[in-house]
């Protein structure tokens, strides 16, 4: 139910996500629901948002883990290519549908921050083991997820891919620029 | 009613935009609604759209009119800064609300199409002034409104303008450094 709900949370956003949606998306009995989720669609959406969370994050450190972080965007950017491809840009960021919600879902907006933050720790750390500053690590890192988040939205805008093409292969010649122009890595080839 | 409708949509999209929300905040006599909007709050969405992206275009032509693409920038931004810190991260984008709600209202969503696509000729024709190849000057354009529409939902989920300023600064310097290493100005000073 999780699950679903992140998927479904993806094209129609939080208040359009109801129970009953999410309970025929994942086929789980009726009956269980209240047993596992006792505080409501609430849970269920912090729930869903905490999850998309971090399967994001997983295949942001997998693609992170061969040391190569040109490498890393273009798996991460590919990965929402196929978002907007397979859903026919009727998808977009799970995360970013959570924190639109704001005041009316606090717990599911905290857990969206909880989760941009993850992405931003694991991106910047890899711009620092390729000999960036801690700050412009970080903020190069942020841009990033900026920058992917909202070539997401334009690109739904405009049911197309072009604008999220632009964006990413902006992002991916100023990050080559900036690997390739730092001083030798600090950490590398262990 | 159009103001009023795009205001409240920065807060909570425009599923939870109600007529009854906009009547009350806008102090419009309910009489007059469906003899301004016989299309009901699908043309209600739509027109507010359109209105939100012309603001915001008009915000932009102004501050590129001083042919100064990262000064005009700048401006842009702290349009967006405002936005954020007089809603305490409770506002963003009503162009991205439009977007997301995709084809439950696909007029809408040609409105925020249309919006976005306004926003980057602006910007794209101005780095063309400045020595950027078109095809260049489009992708930093376009790069230029994904980063700050994603950085305005990054900053509201952390209810911080940090990663706001991360990303304006590192769009500065980006766009400081492409104004600067470009060829002479093509047409300026008439």
């Amino acid at each position: 139910m999780v699950a679903s709900a992140a998927l479904l949370m993806r094209e129609r956003g939080v208040e359009a996500t109801s129970f009953s949606d999410v309970l025929a998306h994942s086929a789980a009995p009726r009956g269980s629901v209240y047993h596992h989720f006792p505080g409501g669609k609430a849970q269920l959406i912090e729930e869903a948002t905490r999850y998309a969370g971090e399967v994001i994050a997983a295949g942001l450190a997998s693609a992170l883990a061969e040391n190569d972080p040109v490498a890393a965007l273009r798996r991460f950017a590919s990965a929402w290519r196929d978002v907007l491809r397979s859903s026919d840009f009727g998808a977009g960021c799970p995360i970013v549908a959570a924190t639109l919600e704001g005041d009316h879902a606090p717990a599911a907006r905290a857990a969206a921050a909880a989760s941009f933050s993850r992405w931003e720790h694991l991106l910047s750390g890899a711009f620092e083991r390729h000999g960036q500053t801690r700050e412009r690590a970080r903020s190069l890192a942020t841009l990033v997820i900026a920058a992917i988040e909202g070539a997401i939205v334009l690109a739904r805008a405009q049911r197309s891919g072009d604008p999220f093409e632009r964006v990413a292969g902006q992002l991916e010649e100023l990050l080559a620029d900036a690997v390739t122009n730092a001083p030798r890595p600090a950490t590398e080839a262990h």
